[in-house]
């Protein structure tokens, strides 16, 4: 039985009780929202990881993208940018590798992740369909299914699927509304598809052969959004909202018949349409856990794009958004470095971080107020030890040390606004 | 006459011709605004830079704080500070230097700086008072007074001034219900003042003689928030709450005596305080252009507290900030260097566009339109071009170039799903 089976019998399992202790609300609820397809628990059943909770009650979770593409291949790489994923707070990591040997490179990020991995399987299909016929666009349905197939039993926790890329939208695309028509690559590859065959994305039309092997698996579905918005004219358009509809039916069966679900989202969007998208999934897809990238709320930001997904990403997630995907400094300029990956982590991590403290989550409060006590009493070893990145801290404190007070730092120096208040209002 | 005279006998000067036609806003409505106090232009009437217009129907600004503490002086190091703000898009510079020849110091700032120059004199107050009487606290209401006028006749274009740290806020401070009761370096300074020598905060008290000085030399008064929280829990308390309604108070007197002001703002708040603090200060404050530092939504992002400060920033700008107080990465670690002036900068203005995307300002939406048909045409360099940090994007780019297909990156390479939607849908 998958664990939406079971939770819907009330079983509740230890993997339930593991998460709901740690995440501080009880199994019960858990279970309960896992039934109705309000949370997931992102685990094959071939893994032995630390299992990963998302959605209603739990903390907002983070995603990091690695991975190869054609124009750089490198093994090792991806797998520094794994462990430098991890050791920020990457509570989840998605091979999106397009370059290289494929299948070698999942199972290393496989075998070395101690975290949930994703993938999007799609584009495995359309580089074995450029080897094998020359073109994207004469892979076969089956090509597509055993492809997926082979990344659940590889062990992989989640993939993103764009079943909502249907043959209507893409036609009703052609009107030329968008200033970009798709920024997903595997919607684009569909699309692509579907143009070329004239016959329906077989992701949608055989969603049956999904749902058969991710039950096989427990393996969750990340229902992509292969119409999200590329840039902000495109924002919140009816493309997007078609598709959201599509995929949240589509939710609703997987969910019926026993397999997770998450809800993938925008993208590009200005602050002011965050709270309506926020508001719109969870109310067409009932409340299912929301997984967006970014959103980046400028265009403009090509070298600090995390810095515009951690403005988008931290409201998304106090409006209600699950797991953020993170974006890193090297988007839409080129294939990230391991420091891009940090920067992009880190980024996420305070996003996400700042939703929990405005959603109210304990555990996100405790450590605030911490710091803050910290800070009150000049405590800079535990400062350091509850920043995001302690060595970092530790060595720009290093560069310029105060030079008379070891209390204070040389921002203010012996104008340390705290010791002087405290002297005035506490002696 | 000041601004404000003109602006209420219905004088409109080519100054504020010049502000509206940037902003596109008409002479009138800016003139209007001025004359009630909802909009400023920083501008000492000995300089002859480019007015800097903050408040009601205008652009977000931002504000880059620069200078020395007595832990690291160097002026050359500052001047180069300036130039990096000025060139990343500061539309204004705070000296804020507290260690050095501070004379010396502001005047090379002024001299140099083609935006708006702010001080906070009580720092070079407290500085010769530990000089000349070995204690801040023996500081005197003219030597306060004095330095102001100073400050004035450098050509300094606003200033701020904690008039709202009042006797009584400050005795109301020692019950101890704050974890930081002040965090603001001007602020303790007078606190400290104020209860050694059981008086009145001078600022608060001889409020005249700040007007006095202000109207010769058409200085801004920024009327400091010495009580911003310092972190989380101390959010949105009631001291911050008690100064703004002095300050508000302070504010309706200058502006009916024809002087400009500005409203500063937190500080440390979560994510959910934001709306209703820029609220609370519009409705106090009477529209009164809103400084806001960050807002930081978490104490514990130390070392990307630029981060922390844009997700706050850019939200604050949407509900209404005018202003915004950049923090780098440096902020509760050290003084800042130049790359953190730099990371800064950048963060903020990202966030102060956002913001103006948001509220739907015009030439915001051009630029990110302009961004979006680049990245559809595949035009790297007019991509480059309109990005915040050219340099870093080209330089980024050429680290991990495509290498089959110069009009793709590397991150997506033959995978581009710009140009296989394109091609899908258009041909």
């Amino acid at each position: 039985m998958t664990r939406i089976e079971l939770a819907k019998r009330g079983i509740i399992t230890d993997e339930v009780k593991e998460v709901a202790t740690e995440e501080g609300l009880t199994p019960e609820d858990l279970s309960k929202n896992i039934a109705e397809g309000k949370a997931v628990i992102t685990r094959n059943i071939l893994r032995n990881i630390k299992p990963l909770g998302i959605g209603k009650g739990l903390r907002t979770k983070i995603n990091a993208n690695i991975g190869t593409s054609k124009d750089k291949t490198d093994i090792e790489e991806e797998l520094e940018k794994l462990d430098i994923a991890v050791r920020y707070g990457a509570d989840a990591v998605m091979d999106l590798s397009t370059g290289g040997p494929l299948k070698q490179m999942r199972q290393a990020i496989i075998k070395h992740s101690p975290v949930s991995v994703g993938t999007v399987p799609i584009y495995e299909v359309a580089v074995r369909a450029i080897e094998k016929y020359g073109s994207i666009v004469k892979m076969t349905v089956d090509d597509i299914f055993n492809v997926i197939e082979e990344h659940a039993q590889d062990g992989v926790d989640f993939i993103t699927v764009h079943c909502g890329v249907t043959m209507k939208i893409v036609e009703m695309l052609k009107s030329g509304e968008r200033v970009l028509p798709i920024v997903s690559r595997g919607g684009s590859i569909l699309a692509d598809w579907i143009c070329h065959n004239g016959k329906e994305n077989p992701l949608y039309e055989h969603f049956d052969r999904l749902i058969e092997i991710a039950k096989k698996y427990d393996l969750t579905l990340s229902l992509g959004d292969g119409l999200r918005p590329g840039c902000l004219k495109d924002a919140t358009d009816k493309f997007q909202l078609l598709e959201l509809i599509t995929i949240g039916k589509l939710k609703d069966i997987a969910v019926s018949e026993g397999v997770q679900c998450l809800i993938e989202g925008p993208g590009h969007l200005p602050i002011n349409h965050i709270e309506t998208n926020i508001k719109l999934q969870k109310s067409i897809c009932k409340e299912a856990p929301f997984y967006v990238l970014g959103p980046l709320v400028t265009d403009c930001a090509m070298g600090y794009d995390h810095i515009a997904a951690a403005i988008g990403g931290a409201w998304a997630g106090y409006f209600g958004a699950d797991f953020l995907c993170y974006v890193t400094p090297s988007e839409h300029i080129r294939l990230p470095d391991k420091n891009d990956v940090k920067e992009g982590v880190i980024a996420s991590k305070i996003a996400a971080h700042a939703a929990d403290i405005a959603k109210g989550y304990y555990k996100a409060w405790e450590r605030d107020n911490r710091m803050a006590q910290a800070r009150r009493n000049f405590e800079w070893q535990e400062q350091i030890t509850l920043s995001f990145d302690p060595e970092k801290v530790l060595s720009m404190r290093a560069e310029r040390p105060p030079v008379e007070d070891e209390r204070v730092c040389s921002m203010c120096g012996e104008f340390c606004a705290i010791k002087i208040s405290r002297k005035a209002v506490e002696e």
